[in-house]
């Protein structure tokens, strides 16, 4: 029997990586899971992270530390409010973390280089994407080129190719693609600004956009929200 | 008075990068020196960056902390030898560290980004390389080109620049023109494996090609090498 390919995947733990999981093993990769642990307030998603690559048999899941503070910048990482109940507009929210998607793809780039992988999976998506300028496809256009030009493998010919099966697929779209495949989504975390206990806050743009997004898909969210739990 | 215009300068503390500082200061910036501890053999580079940072008068020096041991994959930073007294080929050696361009200047272009600085320096250098593929011109230009479709900078017109001022330069011109410009290499730290005293190993790729260096610029090189030590 012949080695399985390996792909790496960029695992949030979210409803878009996790799916993304999904598209990898429906292209017959082996999963080399990478997540990020860089002073988010929302560390909890790295335990969904965790379920998520257990729950498709990663081959092995890193958890990289990086410490994002040093430039600040964001209300992700830095003590700044989230940004609660606005509409989703076109408008960058500060909850954007300067450079994050060009640092993590590098990291991903340096573990494929070493594992000898040429498939990175991204769940970057242009659609429900909160006006992020890494997640628009022109970007990972640019950096799989770039990628391709800067590692030992891609000079002997070993070209990556970056997949983002879900870039240009609606929140519901996802979902339903989602469950199609099989994916938990009770086991995947969205909010920027959980309780202590993990619970999602039901408001920020990333639950907003998760509550739309399974109305939509005509799908029961398992998530709790705090606000919901407050109202009963 | 109008405030001085500022670039990130990435800073290993080696000839290369502390020339560019030079070249920097040259051209009118302030200089925000940025440095990497990513478990590197050589850390008593890091001292050189100190070192060299104040001598610039840096506004500030940033030392970001990487694990670029989670893949290891080279004698810099996993248990290999070094190489040693080899001929400088075309070959890519062992010291090569996957990645290790992209991801530094990806933590650059966060910190650009952050401070409003529209201007990165580089030291890379495509002629006395070592054969490493992210020292290449195309390499570079490829990554301004995506980072200038990253950040939320980019999408506001605030495109950046990165400066390779020594990138056709050979280690002997680099030498002439950082004494011409007023660098004290005696700051600089080359080899990657020194002693455990910070001495330079002399056989080193990196050792061999700064001697040579200084031998064709015809100037003394005020490294205190262990071999001529242990000669003497």
């Amino acid at each position: 029997m012949s080695e399985k390919k390996k792909a790496i995947v960029l695992l949030s733990g979210g409803i878009d990586s996790s799916t993304c999981c999904a598209f990898a093993r429906r292209d017959h990769f082996e999963i080399l899971a990478m997540s990020f642990s860089y002073g988010q307030r929302h560390s909890v998603e790295l335990d969904s992270a965790r379920k998520v690559a257990s729950f498709f048999r990663a081959e092995e899941h890193r958890i990289v530390e990086i410490d994002l503070r040093a430039f600040g910048g964001s209300s992700l990482t830095a003590p700044v409010d989230v940004p609660k109940g606005r509409s989703i507009d076109g408008e960058i929210p500060n909850t954007y973390v300067p450079a994050r998607n060009t640092i993590f793809l590098s990291y991903a780039l340096g573990w494929a280089e070493v594992s000898g992988c040429r498939d990175i999976y991204t769940g970057v998506n242009s659609v429900d994407y909160s006006g992020y300028p890494d997640c628009r496809p022109e970007f990972i256009h640019s950096f799989q080129c770039m990628a391709n030009l800067a590692t030992k493998a891609a000079v002997e010919g070993n070209y990556l190719t970056i997949h983002t099966p879900l870039i240009s697929l609606t929140k519901a779209q996802i979902i339903r693609k989602g469950i199609e495949m099989g994916v938990d989504y009770s086991l995947t975390h969205s909010c920027y600004d959980p309780s202590p206990l993990g619970e999602a806050c039901g408001s920020c743009d990333s639950c907003l956009i998760r509550k739309i997004g399974f109305q939509e898909a005509g799908v029961k969210d398992p998530t709790n929200y705090m606000s919901k739990a407050a109202a009963e």
